[in-house]
């Protein structure tokens, strides 16, 4: 079973397989492969794993777990010292999230309820894993095509990723949150908004509830921010009575790729705060409530990053995000 | 010019086009438009462009500035602030170090001497930037091979950049390099070596000066770290009479990979400490000297990163270190 191992200087944790499953020799991603099962079927078409229950009506998504996600819950997770190094015995649950029974392969493709019913069973498992006290921070995300680690062909998916550590991403923006929140006595998000929505030059689509927008510091081209308006830090009870609002911007603006960048790769990932507020221990956690702001990250994969991105923690952008703002905005969804 | 543009929430800063170059509907990765010259021949084979004077006897290594990099000397750098946002109107130097004349992919096949001559021109170039008081970091790196960010038909070339803010990612080091070492007044990269080579299971190669290891907590498939076993903070002056132990041990990998990994494509990354250090303001600068520990990352390319690791900035690596270091181990150069 993987393990999750912690970077002795920076503090980031890495999940590690802890097998010799695959010998060096065969070194392909293989990320993929529950795709198919061993009839070269797709294996989310003809499901036979056991279905998690969500109870939500009308609704034709389905949940299953990952095939390495081999997670006991009556067990503790272990986590020892080995000299410098911290190690936890297992990573967490990995939940798939089948967004329908059809052979569809973009979620851009579903109609408006069959995504509202996705985010809506995102909440489900989100709220039934923070009951967990094992975990500490759950991630639902989505790989779409060739170069975001998942096959074009493929099964319209994505996944939920809990995990008994709080990932090095997720706390530099609640570091970067807080301190502005101590500076300013107001939300960096909500400010953020407020900016964006009076200059617009960075704005790709607005509705009742939610913006997106190109931050002002992209790292990849077409990176986009789906924010909600009304401030909250957690996306399963802050998105709550606005999944359909969620559902629309978020197929306007997968069109929008679709359209005007020739169906792309793309990546996106819910940016939701941990599930413990209120560990005594950690000051950070007393505020996070009222400096974090939930948002999700859409990442097209038009260029790939190499050894400057990857030393320095900086990227190129190699056009402005105003161009790209106005780009998409320009293209129109029939 | 490209500007640089800062993230408000967590400080990242990116290099943003701000011309508008290329016109959407075009964004093909074009990182590499440097290689050819108008007429289709190696650009680095003919080089056009005015060498910057380095003053090693014996050497065949070039050095050219990037296209990209458009910085008068003579300019101050202007620093903005839009609102929320922080814009710095120039990103730097970007230079390219052409290793060598012969029309050559990988610096792995170059001699240890010619290996060699690219550490010193490294240093040379970096001890040049360090007295323009107007950079804080200089970064110097290679992109190999189509997934890393080059061609692989290309000419072997590494580059130098030169940047007037710290990155995100070596101020992440430096500071957990500094909580490891106000809590065990010890260096952080001093302990890994020792406890890395008391067990040696993740070791790759041992020159006099230098340890190749598998990092214990790994990202990457076959990431590899050079440690120099003396404590310095700085590259240039650390590396100093080991310029031929570094080529040896470097070359030595990069034909490990070469051999053992068919071909793959990677980057490599120095990771020096910042330019400034005794900053009066910044407290972190006066302790660099002590608790940071110069090294050099190299990425193979083999998997391709998705929305799990964007999301979280933890990384699933689907090999035991371990098992990785007995592989490279085993790979006989001849």
């Amino acid at each position: 079973m993987p393990e999750l191992r912690k970077d002795p200087i920076i503090g980031r944790w890495v999940i590690i397989a802890s097998e010799r499953a695959r010998r060096p020799g065969n070194f392909i991603d293989t990320s993929d492969n529950e795709v198919e099962n061993e009839n070269g079927e797709c294996s989310f078409c003809n499901n036979q794993r056991k279905i998690i229950e969500c109870n939500l009506s009308s609704s034709d998504v389905s949940v299953v777990f990952s095939k390495d996600s081999v997670c006991d819950p009556q067990k503790e997770f272990h986590r020892t010292k080995q000299g410098l190094y911290d190690v936890i015995d297992r990573f967490g649950v990995h939940e798939i999230i089948i967004e329908t029974p059809e052979h569809i392969a973009n979620i851009a493709d579903l109609t408006v309820e069959q995504i509202t019913s996705v985010f809506k069973t995102y909440c489900v498992r989100m709220h039934s894993l923070e009951k967990d006290k094992r975990f500490q921070y759950v991630l639902a995300y989505k790989n779409y095509g060739p170069t975001a680690g998942s096959r074009k062909i493929g099964h319209t998916r994505s996944h939920i990723v809990a995990t008994p550590v709080q990932p090095l991403r997720v706390k530099e923006k609640l570091v970067g949150a807080r301190e502005y929140f101590n500076t300013n006595n107001r939300c960096v998000y909500c400010d953020l908004i407020s900016q964006e929505l009076k200059s617009g030059v960075r704005i790709v689509d607005e509705t009742e509830h939610f913006v997106a927008v190109i931050p002002f510091a992209a790292r990849f081209l077409f990176e986009t921010w789906i924010i909600p308006k009304e401030h909250h830090c957690d996306f399963h009870k802050g998105v709550k009575g606005h999944e359909t609002d969620l559902a629309m911007i978020m197929k306007t603006l997968l069109q929008k790729y679709q359209k005007g960048l020739d169906d792309p790769s793309y990546n996106f990932v819910i940016q939701t705060a941990p599930f413990h507020k209120v560990d005594p221990k950690v000051e950070m956690w007393k505020t996070i409530q009222q400096d974090y702001h939930w948002h999700i990250e859409l990442m097209p994969r038009l260029t790939r990053v190499a050894g400057f991105e990857k030393g320095t923690g900086f990227y190129i952008c190699a056009i402005p995000p105003e161009d790209m703002a106005e780009y998409l905005r320009g293209i129109k969804i029939s």
